[in-house]
């Protein structure tokens, strides 16, 4: 394997300093060469034709020819936070790889885009070629499920930098949209339109250092442990689900940190808000138990977790049945109304 | 500042879990905005007439439109290895950025292409403003010195990942080449070409590891500590030039980890191979003296460390007096020659 590759061929930092002399300054050769075999099968599978280079070349080439009429780059970078602890402590490194790509697809998605390629960066303290494989196995996985191929990524070791028995990750990701396509589209959103929600699996990657907080003060069941490492749902399917059935959302906002408060407003006009029915859905258990343990009122859990809510669109009234109707589990929330003073007003209808 | 943005609205894991109870969580919320706010202005300097979002928005958007008549995409993910936490060690963080961006410039630069943009991810312990500022504002130094956007970026406050005092850094490069122009074009490489090499400014981001293990046996001088902490130089005004000038190299390699002896046949045909001559140039002193204390002999050496040259280029035998006249400092450092056992060999001309 040659050395600080960055393409396919991803390569250690500890291959970066490839000599022998090297095993006894901190970084272990042989494991990472090892890691990269074990998988850069599940790293090739997620290649598709516009993929051009080979394994162990500089970096990843990617054919950009017909990709549209007029095509626009959507890119983000983002890590999955400290979840990433929490799923180190049970050893569930697979789930880390899908937290970070369906959290990279999502934030792209909100604007239009379908995922194109994915780059990773996973580093630790003392590299551990078990854990690598099924980090990066974990993002090769959830970038096939969506078409997205995993171009290339990097390994580090860096004992000094990161506490021994963890790690970290991040990923870039890069999608394309047209760019009449673009989301939100301001002009197409008005006062009646309606508000349908996704729903979350889990608090996907936030409010993680708040939940380790309170951790050691909750029965922390199985159940719950679970869900706590439940990796961050992937929206793609189901806003292709709605383009396909011909519902055309003109803004869809992906619930992050900041939960609904925050996030919605972000893709309304200024003089533009959303009413909430918070009696549309019923919160999972655990944000219940967890809000109570940290003992924040309910506006400050709606903007530590997203409570059940993982994605919203907004569609013309007159859509509203049919985006039901196309994404099972999807439900009308809210609607879209006058803008007071806040992007979010919460009721109870019911 | 919008939650968990990924686009320029850059946003600190801080303020992804945003909520006033969230301080004492172990997250400083007002350090990331103020920090945002210190480096934005330099983010936003690096964007030319292609970058279409606006501060904030979930994504950065490029647009690719006419970029080229078979225009592909080459992507590399990055970090800078631990030289970040020597950099740390003695506050030079802005060199880090400059590290981070020249090192990926370059290993995109040696299959053809050219710098669109880049997306960098920052996670420390603890956030300090100041130090991520000085981290982000090196990133858009470097990248507005090459003509590419910063499109987004993340930073992290993981408390529990990351050592008390450290940080890393990495970092995603897009850029572009045509399809008929990836390098290297091993066709048109051939026994009796010329290697012409230009000077590395330092170790760049390899060694670090051995460096930091062998820094106590050493007299560490002003001089010396300038020399280890100098960014990785950027090789794209260089390789810009002999384009300019009608000078094509068949190939060029990045001296990275490694050093020519695992870099340079990673660019060449498996029958041919490269002659270096070491009386060519002068090794830097500061080499001399981390491996005198490292005790590694010579092929070690130029395994671990750079030894004086960045990168190299092969070109006809008639354009090399065109290639050393049209950038100051380049020479003449060896040969194409038959592959018989190993891809470098080195000799003493003189």
């Amino acid at each position: 394997m040659s050395p600080n590759s960055t393409g396919r061929g991803r390569t250690a930092e500890a291959s970066i300093d490839d000599v022998v002399s090297y095993a006894d300054a901190g970084v272990d050769i042989d494991a990472a060469t090892g890691a990269v075999r074990d998988f850069s099968a599940a790293v090739t599978a997620t290649h598709g034709p516009r993929v051009l280079s080979d394994v162990g070349s500089f970096g990843g080439l990617f054919d950009i020819t017909d990709l549209g009429r007029h095509p626009v780059l959507v890119a983000s970078a983002d890590g999955v936070g400290t979840k990433v602890e929490l799923a180190a402590r049970y050893g569930r490194h697979r789930g880390v790889g899908h937290d970070l790509v369906n959290h990279c697809v999502n934030d792209i998605l909100v604007q239009g885009a379908r995922p194109l390629f994915f780059l990773d960066y996973v580093a630790t303290a003392s590299l551990d070629p078990a854990v690598i494989v099924e980090v990066v196995s974990g993002v090769a996985e959830a970038c096939a499920a969506v078409g997205c191929a995993v171009l290339g990524g990097e390994v580090a070791e860096m004992p000094g930098v990161y506490v021994e028995g963890t790690l970290d990750v991040a990923g870039t990701i890069v999608g394309v949209v047209e760019r009449d396509a673009v989301l939100p589209r301001h002009r197409d959103i008005a006062v009646g339109d309606v508000v349908v929600a996704l729903p979350s699996a889990s608090p996907h990657t936030n409010g993680y250092s708040l939940i380790r907080r309170v951790l050691d003060r909750i029965d922390l069941t199985d159940e719950l442990l679970e869900w706590l490492l439940t990796p961050h749902r992937c929206y793609l399917r189901d806003v292709e689900a709605w383009w396909s059935a011909g519902v055309e959302p003109s803004a869809l906002a992906h619930i992050t940190g900041g939960g609904l408060i925050d996030n919605v407003p972000r893709v309304l006009p200024d003089d533009l808000a959303v009413r909430i029915d918070t009696s549309s859905w019923t919160v999972p258990d655990g944000f219940a138990t967890l809000v109570e343990a940290a003992g924040i009122d309910e506006p400050e859990a709606h903007r530590t977790f997203n409570m059940g809510v993982g994605l919203v669109a907004v569609v013309s009234s007159g859509q509203a049945a049919a985006a039901i109707e196309a994404v099972e589990g999807s439900w009308v929330i809210g609607g879209v109304v006058p803008r007071d003073s806040t992007g979010v007003v919460f009721v109870t209808a019911s």
